[in-house]
Formats: C-alpha cells, structure tokens, sequence
C-alpha cells in the first residue's frame, strides 16, 4: 500500500511562481509514489483573515484552480477543502483536550507565524492552537509524511508529541508519527530581485499571468546591479533573472551564462528571452484555470474531493471516538 | 413563540440531592415555560477527564437516566450528548477563530474552573478556551437564556461579547444575546454539615441511593452541635438535617422545628423520620432510573434527543458558514 502524504495551504486566491517552485511543482512529482491528501486550509486563513472571511471562497477556487492547471490531478490526489470536512474541527477539539498549554507557548511554529502574518491581528485563542489543528491535519488520513522544508522540522515535533500522548493516555496505537519528507526546494525571489516572491510585497509572477502584465512585470526585473550598460561584464549568478533561466530549466542556459559574462548578450534582450519562456509556461495554465473557474467545473472537482476526504476522515474519526470514549460511543 | 434555555453538565455518573436542589428541580420546572436543551457536556468533561475518559459513556448514561427519573421529560425538552453534535467542534472553531486570547486570559470562569477542578491536570489547551465552547453550546441553539446563579453572570458576559464580535464581524446578527435566567437555589451542605454537598468529598446522598446506604448515610448526618445531649434545647435553624427537612417541604416541619427547640423530639428520630422522607423521595427515581439502564431504553432516548438537536445545530451552522463565509459556501 502507498504511505499517505498531506500537505495543504491557506486559500490566498492565485498561485505565483514562487508558491509553484517552492511547494506546487514538488506535490505534482508526489502524486504517483504517494496517496496525496491536498487540502486548502480554510480555517487557519479564518484566524488571520477573518475581516476578509467572505473573499476566502473565491480565493479557494482560484487557488485549486491553479492547482490543477500546474499539474495536480483531481483523479490521482485527494484535494479537498478543511472546513467542508468537518471531522476536522472535531479532531482538533478532541486533540485540544490533551495538549499541555506550555507545548504551544514555546512552539516554534508559533512564534514563528507570529512573525509571518505580523501585518495582522491574528492574536485570537485558535492562532494559539494552530498546531493542534494541523496535527488534526494529518492524523485524520493518517498522514505518514508531510512535504516540509529541512528547517522546518520542529512544525512536525509536536504533531507527533501529541501522536504519543493520545496513544499513551487512550491506551492505543492508531496513528503513525507523521515524519517530514525533505525536498529541497530554490527559494525563488521577486521581480525585485530582493526578497522572496510573495504577494503582500507585489514582486510577484502570478501562474495564470495576464500576457500583458506579465511582459511589463518580467521587462522590467531587476538585473546584476555591477553591469549598468550592456558593455559591462555580467555576473550571471548574482542575477534574478538568470536564476528564473535556470528555474525553468531553459536548454541554452549555458549560452546565456557565457554571453552574459562576455558582455555579448544584453540585459534586455536576456528578459525578452526569458519572458518567452515563462510566458509559455504561463499559457496554458491561464487558459485551463479560466476553463475551470468559468464553466465552475472547479465546484464539482472540490466537491468530489471533499466527499473522497470525508470518506477516509469520519472512519479515522470513528476510531479516535472509540479510543478515547470506549467502542460503544463510537457506534 | 417560546423562547429557548439552554443548561448542560459534565457527565459524573449519578446524580445527589445537591445536584438535584441545584439544578435539576429547577430545569425540571422550566420546561413548560421555555424550549428546553439539556446537554451532556462530555467534550467538557474531557478536559479534566481525559484518564478516565473511558467512562464518561457510562457516567453520560446514568445521569441521563437521572435526569429522566427526575423529571426531565425528553417529550418536552431535547436531552442530548455534545459530543454526538458535531456542530459544537465547528462552531468552537469558528468563534477560536474570533475571540481574543486575553479575554480568555483574564476570564474570571477560567480562573474559578482552575479553582474548582484543582484536583485535576487541567493545564491543557482545550482548557482555556472552556468559555469560547460554551459559547458555541449556547449559540449552536440560538439559547435566550441560560439558568445561572445570581454570582455567575460574569460566565454569560464573554458569551455576549463573542456574539457582538461575530455579528459585528461577519455583519450579520442572527444569534440572541443570552441573558442569564437567575434562579434562587438552596445551597445543599453534604451529610457532613459543613461543606458543600460533593461526590469527591463522599458527604453526598445519591438521587438513587439504594435504601440502606441511604439509612447508614442519613443516621450518621451530622447535626446541631451545640446539642450534644437529647435533653439540650436545639436550635433547628444551625441544624443541616432541619435544612433537608425544609427541602423536602415536610409538612410538619414546625412541629419538629418546635420539639427540637423544646428538646422533646431528639436527634435520632428526627433522623429517622427525615430518613422517610427521602427515602419516599429516592424509591421511584432509584426504580425508574434502573429501568431505564436496564432495558437499554437510555440509549434510545439519548439517540432521539441527539437527533432533535443536531436538527436545529445543523441549520444554525449553515447560518454561521454562510455569515462567515459567504452564501455559496455553506451550500
């Protein structure tokens, strides 16, 4: 049987190159290997977005929608979305029961979210528990891995502390400790060439790119600041742009690099290139994203989805009720 | 239309005359007045619980079946178990989601529940968010009013501020602001006169005690003190077993209140006849209670009541999806 992966995201409407990079690219190559669990996470947008609530069903259709346009396969993984899964606010209040408080206060996770969404007022009880819900995540498909980067290890730690201590204190064994599936992923900076890709910052290539927004985007990156004119030497591996060259694995990546460093190849003409690339890439994710939101073929996916997810969820939630209530309240 | 009132308890097995006095007698009495829920609150009992989680089932059975034999009347009230209405997990979600941790921090319900339950591990998560799932137990049934005693109105107050957060967050108002419904109940001392009638304090005498440890039980009571010898004058209004007399509205009660004061009725057989009254008072609720576990007819009144409930909880939390998340979601 396959192990069981489950990753997921907080609906933020459509995906850019960064989030396909550096999560989105990664999922697609584990649908054959894995059985994939892919879930938009509504309810941890709900703590930080909550005066924005009633966007987040538009963004979860964009968001799916691209997720399927770059590649996730509806037929292969199971993408549903948190909240149409209701098990999942169960699990996390019965996993809210037996999690010390002092666990959260020193988690890592959350002092480090404390940082990332320091632009919002995310200082509510569930922001606290945002732990114990993604272990409620997880265990209810059982997940055996979850897709993180090598720093992020110590997220996972507490998920399996708390396996432990329900099987400790039910007196039972029916979760495995989900264990981080390392992939190295590039950190794809912005259009700036300064910080990482990432809306808020609007340095950012959306996945489905409006053609003409994405030629005034990509034209006007930022390049090797020590080649001000064409004649200069250039320095390819301090340059964003020949890093997104590589991203998208162009064949005459090597040409470039030498044109670059002999001054051949200009900076302006090396976008133009480079937008051909990305605009090819871009196209057909446009056109089968607009397909799916329009003919809201996108509404049918993510019910099929959250049906498959409850089927494998209220069974595993069968389970953790009789465990901690004995078999018959489980009935 | 009747407006609804909405009580609930921890599962503890079976019930004593001070739990009855307290709160049963009273909610038995609401039920003609008001729409009645009456919940078994396990996911509340789990928190303090969760080493002998394994009987809350059995303990939920028995105090239903009190409850019943009581005078709860699952023809006029819905009686059911939290834990069986999903909706409470969601919509304790939800409200997480919006409730500002320093009004949990400072709740004074928090700092009397870590007084109360001292005796348990209770530094849990779950735990500090008590008063954000009683919110959600209340609103699940849009409750108008919650029977409180006079110096408990603090508890409501969160619960209002979390409806005024939600409708002015999600701009809506669709939930009652719940008023406490005070209600003056005597303060049933234990068999030992001193303190508070308690099952952790073994000072109780069960609803259903069986007759002769209720008759070692009551002929053991403590009584007035300052009486050591049945030739002293006594003073019935110092007296506990004087106070059960009163409860039970014994109708020769100012014969004895008279005879204690002039020392003609001693100690012993005013034990004794009190011992009759509540014996008279024990013998059908111990009959019918035994029935109802026997035959297994708890069960399916415990089922009926869930399903009335998760009837109105399942409509109330459309309400709330669709406030929080727009009309399509909660399709």
């Amino acid at each position: 049987m396959k192990k069981r992966v489950l990753s997921g995201a907080r609906p933020t409407g459509s995906l850019h190159l960064g989030n396909y990079f550096g999560a989105i690219k990664n999922w697609v190559e584990l649908q054959d290997k894995y059985e994939c669990f892919y879930m938009v996470a509504d309810w941890h947008a709900l703590m930080g977005e909550y005066a924005n609530a009633e966007k987040i069903t538009t963004w979860t259709h964009e968001m799916v929608a691209d997720w399927i346009a770059c590649g996730l396969d509806p037929n292969k993984s199971t993408i549903f979305v948190q909240s149409a899964v209701r098990e999942h606010a169960e699990l996390h209040l019965v996993l809210s029961c037996i999690t010390p408080l002092g666990w959260l206060e020193r988690s890592p996770t959350y002092k480090e979210q404390i940082k990332t969404l320091e632009h919002k007022d995310i200082t509510n009880y569930a922001f606290l528990g945002y732990p114990v819900l993604q272990a409620a995540d997880i265990l209810l498909y059982k997940g055996d891995y979850v897709p993180v980067g090598e720093d992020q290890d110590s997220h996972l730690e507490l998920s399996r502390e708390i396996v432990r201590r329900f099987h400790h204190l039910f007196k039972c064994n029916i979760f495995p400790e989900p264990q981080s599936l390392h992939t190295s992923t590039p950190k794809v900076l912005g259009t700036d060439g300064q910080k990482k890709m990432s809306k808020s910052l609007d340095n950012y290539l959306a996945c489905s790119e409006d053609q003409k927004v994405l030629q005034k985007k990509v034209l006007s990156m930022f390049t090797d600041p020590l080649r001000p004119r064409k004649e200069d030497k250039g320095h390819p591996e301090n340059c964003n742009v020949f890093t997104f060259h590589n991203l998208f694995g162009n064949q005459g990546v090597e040409k470039i690099r030498k044109e670059c460093k002999e001054a051949v190849l200009g900076c302006s003409d090396c976008k133009k290139e480079l937008l051909g690339f990305i605009e090819n890439f871009v196209a057909p994710i446009r056109e089968h994203r607009e397909s799916l939101l329009k003919t809201g073929e996108i509404r049918d996916i993510i019910n099929e989805g959250n049906k498959k997810a409850i089927a494998v969820a209220s069974s595993v939630m069968k389970e953790v009720k009789s465990a901690v209530f004995g078999k018959f309240a489980a009935k």
